[in-house]
């Protein structure tokens, strides 16, 4: 047991033990704890070195605290940013969203909605939070804001709210485990209304 | 003690105690416990009790069980159903919009995202939630259909999809503590931009 790095704020990326089975396994008991709709507040590191039959030493010699490991498991089912194609607007938009329904981007949710009163508690856990979705949220602007120079959306565009209004719909879809807009077609059929506007012409 | 009152499955509104004041106080201090970030799961009618100054048995004399206690708790943070004034569809969806932004209901919010990971565990739970939830969406959406007999919005109107548009962003934005929006002017923004739509004309 490294008890120098259990003890170190920080994660030591590059040196810590590389074995990525384990840690995989370690940030699967964590997402599976939480999609049983444990709050992050009741999870402990005895119950996640349980579920992945490890032992809370391995788990410590990796994350340095409970936060970092829950982040780094919200992290995990995330993958890489996505990369819009860069041709329409519409196209890239409805992209996004739809890699936001896919059966883990949904579990995500479901994780994320059971995360939710922690990041009201812990004002660490929300910062680490929001510095992860900030570069994906980034994405999105980047594509309205190449549409406004391009000349496809309007000039006077609210970036900032035009994002809220294409990731909450779906987001808020998940969480409150709402069945009224169907899943099929959800991300076509909301960039078109964001894009189109509800007013009569 | 009423045992009969305490065994029984419904909360019996007509015969129950007539004491406001009393279930008042431990409402409140059900939405304190949520407030302060616990989740539902994690609390028990004992801390109700204790935060509340009564008995475990006032509350068992008034609720059958927590899932009931919990969900008149949230019912009381929301007041009266909303009454749209009936003139222009513009102006009743800001108001709309607006009453879901006072402190009163940014607590709600709160206390919503604390409640998540019960409504994702106990499908009882989410049925009642959503129960309560249903009338106030049904007030949006007959904004929204007299909006299209009026003309003022497109006949060919996803009325699900709008609702959605219209409430998801700003319960999102409180519930993950965004403040990318400003809370200024918030409501009439979004309903411009929902009417308005984004691609340039």
């Amino acid at each position: 047991m490294s008890s120098s790095t259990a003890a170190g704020q920080e994660r030591k990326a590059p040196g810590r033990p590389r074995n990525a089975q384990a840690d995989e396994t370690i940030l699967d008991a964590v997402l599976g704890l939480l999609s049983d709709g444990q709050s992050a507040a009741a999870i402990s590191i005895e119950a996640v070195a349980a579920k992945a039959g490890v032992g809370k030493a391995t788990i410590y010699r990796r994350w340095p605290n409970k936060d970092a490991l829950l982040i780094d498991a919200v992290r995990s089912m995330k993958g890489p940013l996505p990369e819009p194609a860069g041709v329409s607007v519409r196209d890239d938009l409805i992209a996004l969203i739809k890699a936001n329904r896919t059966p883990r981007a949904q579990r995500y949710s479901k994780v994320t909605a059971c995360l939710l009163p922690d990041l009201h508690r812990d004002t660490e856990l929300a910062r680490m939070y929001h510095a992860f979705v900030e570069p994906r949220r980034e994405v999105t602007r980047q594509v309205l804001r190449r549409g406004i120079e391009t000349g496809e959306l309007r000039a006077d565009l609210d970036v900032e709210l035009t994002q809220l209004m294409l990731s909450a719909p779906g987001m808020m879809q998940s969480m409150l485990r709402l069945t009224s807009v169907p899943e099929d077609q959800f991300a076509e059929k909301l960039v078109d209304a964001v894009l189109r506007g509800a007013a009569a012409r």
